[in-house]
């Protein structure tokens, strides 16, 4: 972890000192550190909540910033006034339990997990919220792993074990796991007593690079995905980037699709980058992945504080997901990932895009060079028809009054629209070329 | 509708015509009036959110006032900043089209009820909302009716039809019913693609006065009452005082539980109001009704504004709440009604606090006298015993870090405290006072 990266800066005005940071944290010294780093949490939002703010969507190109990569947390505040939390990222930070216990509130914690990183890390998570603390007492529930258990019978076992435990209001619900984990475990923080406390502590890239920040939560119904959840904050993001080691490959590249989507709709510079160190991210380079993954964060953290219900601006974060929660819940849910099926949904948004004239024929190239390097689809399974995927496309979130709006690229590269107001016919016409019938 | 009635103002300096107001609507002028009253509305909430404000809890007597009543709404604001909404009272608002029209988003409507309800009113409300407005249309789903169908299972089917039905973001749940319709279709519509617009059209005393205002919304797990749930604010509250006129008698008793309850926390002077006025209320006098309904929303809505998420003030409506809620869990959803464990409820947390030194003889008296003679029960089943009690009361949602936390009332009569600093040996006394095993 000594050597250096490539550290290119957003390319509009943020100090970089104010949206991420670094902090030595000393166990010598663990009551005096907690004080005076919540002090400066506080201070460091006030700051970045101005800096942050920006007032489009696109990107453009400035010169690369060499930088030094150190093991210590780097910091991300994602800025929502009194709500606002920091996404911490770095290598063993499941080894400073001061950073989780500042987060804890009350004097019970259910962690929410699964069957396949319960074996891995909740031990070691029991450990970090329980070290030197004896005012904590801790309890889990292990669910199947999947997307298909990211449903209501599921999700009761949450608040089963939450009653069943005597869990009151001034409780804390963490999240260990991907994306499904962080999605039902938010949705029951959210609605167990109307609301309790909750932490997120993702182990995919998937979940580091996207889910696990800006708070949506929710579980699938059989006719679509994510259709009943509720909007809801932690109190902090704990990405532990060694917990990478243990992930699977094809769970790695499927979320490498969700970086190259911040590329794509407002990062060209990071587009850019990731072309030329994606075998570097497959190959699990730290420092690489430590990069994408803090990159990923700060573009997820700016858009959801300017505008955390998705009323305009947010929902550009869905690019290629109309097309790839089709395929999901088309294909069956789990059948394949969910990176994997935006891939294909990315493929196709920006396919449309270039059939309504609004980007140039490179940039569909590069994106289909970059999801091919990631080894991931580039289009969908062959039981995708037309037909399917217009009806699960009609009963997606953003369909307003009955007009389906879509997330399609615009301009050069790093720019899009969210819209309704495109001719139906490129829809059509790229459905047909993606679809065998 | 054109005879008198006494109109006590609330004790606290708030002008009744800042807090309250009335309005005729001229369907020959539907659209300037529209115009007019949304500004009107705006400016309202406006001077109503400082003159709202107030320090404390408790109550004083003041000089009962004389006003006119007329069948006009009466309008009462909940001030909470943007989500601030209006609760409209009065006889014969159904036939106003322009009260529910004026609040529905998008164009598709999802009216949830029951069975009980549906052939009384659905007609009706279809028809307000649509009348001389083809720009939107309706779907209802029919419930079973009672409190042992709050739960999972049953909310699944409003997020069935709403999702078969192709619901967008831009749509409106309305919830006409009693309490458990309110709750149930509430939360559904803040968990629905994360959260769309609703109306509360509430057709029972309990609902009308208590639980269509202030946004608490949620469910019942076997193992206890509401614990899952959200704080979601609807669009309008619609209070057609005609709709009592089909209410059951022990309905409305049930209701007149939580009428009591204002009374005993913070308002002194409405308790002695109905001390003189039960056999009226009792009678359907539609004054007195009303009468009834408007103060008890006024104390609600000055509650909730100041205290939305219940961090203290707020739990002060649960007077009895949790005795009554034990009582429902243990005694099975639905045996009683709610306002009858409640009544129960709040004897025993009367009789608490007299045996704590807290308050007179004279209000554990007039409590009893005035719940009595609303023929509500005033001693919980008989198959309570003080260990169902205490097991049930341990997952009340107001326990905090293990400490339960009850309302009870202290000093004269209209105040009360919210507290975990008690004897336990009243509690325990109390308990057995109460139980015979």
């Amino acid at each position: 972890m000594a050597t250096s990266t490539t550290h290119p800066p957003l390319q509009f005005s943020i100090k970089p000192s104010t949206v991420s940071r670094s902090e030595t944290f000393d166990p010598r010294f663990l009551n005096k550190k907690l004080t005076l780093t919540s002090a400066k949490f506080k201070s460091n939002h006030l700051k970045t909540s101005c800096a942050l703010k920006r007032s489009n969507i696109s990107s453009t190109s400035t010169p690369l910033m060499e930088k030094k990569y150190s093991p210590e947390p780097t910091i991300v505040d994602v800025d929502l006034g009194n709500r606002s939390y920091p996404i911490y990222i770095g290598s063993g930070l499941l080894n400073q339990p001061d950073l989780l216990q500042r987060h804890v509130h009350g004097k019970r914690v259910l962690v929410v997990t699964n069957t396949t990183v319960a074996p891995l890390y909740l031990d070691k998570v029991i450990s970090a919220l329980t070290y030197e603390n004896s005012n904590v007492s801790v309890e889990s529930v292990i669910l199947p792993d999947g997307e298909k258990y990211k449903d209501m019978d599921t999700l009761m076992k949450v608040f089963d074990k939450a009653i069943e435990s005597r869990f009151d209001r001034r409780s804390t619900f963490v999240a260990l796991g991907g994306g499904v984990i962080g999605d039902m475990c938010g949705f029951a923080a959210a609605a167990y007593l109307r609301g309790v406390n909750f932490i997120q502590i993702p182990t995919t890239v998937m979940a580091q690079v996207d889910s696990s920040v800006g708070g949506k939560t929710g579980i699938n119904h059989t006719l679509g995905k994510n259709l009943i959840g509720a909007f809801y904050q932690p109190q902090c993001v704990l990405i532990d980037t060694d917990t990478l080691n243990t992930l699977p490959d094809r769970e790695l590249a499927s979320g490498l699709g969700e970086v190259v989507k911040y590329g794509l709709i407002r990062d060209a510079e990071f587009f850019e980058w990731q072309e030329k160190n994606m075998e570097a991210l497959l190959a699990r380079d730290p420092n690489a992945m430590a990069y994408a993954i803090k990159r990923s964060c700060e573009n997820k953290a700016e858009v959801v504080s300017l505008d955390e219900k998705e009323g305009g601006l947010r929902a550009t974060l869905n690019l290629g997901h109309t097309f790839g929660h089709a395929i999901e819940t088309g294909f069956g849910y789990g059948q394949w990932l969910h990176g994997e099926a935006v891939a294909a949904g990315t493929v196709m948004a920006v396919d449309m895009s270039y059939r309504l004239g609004w980007i140039d024929e490179s940039i569909v190239k590069r994106t289909y060079n970059i999801l091919e390097q990631a080894k991931l689809p580039t289009t969908p399974p062959e039981i995708m028809t037309v037909d399917m995927f217009k009806s699960y496309m009609a009963i997606d979130k953003k369909v307003a009054d009955g007009l389906l709006r879509l997330i399609l690229l615009k301009g050069p590269l790093g720019n899009c629209v969210f819209t309704g107001d495109y001719d139906r016919k490129a829809l059509d016409e790229t459905l047909r070329a993606f679809c065998k019938s």
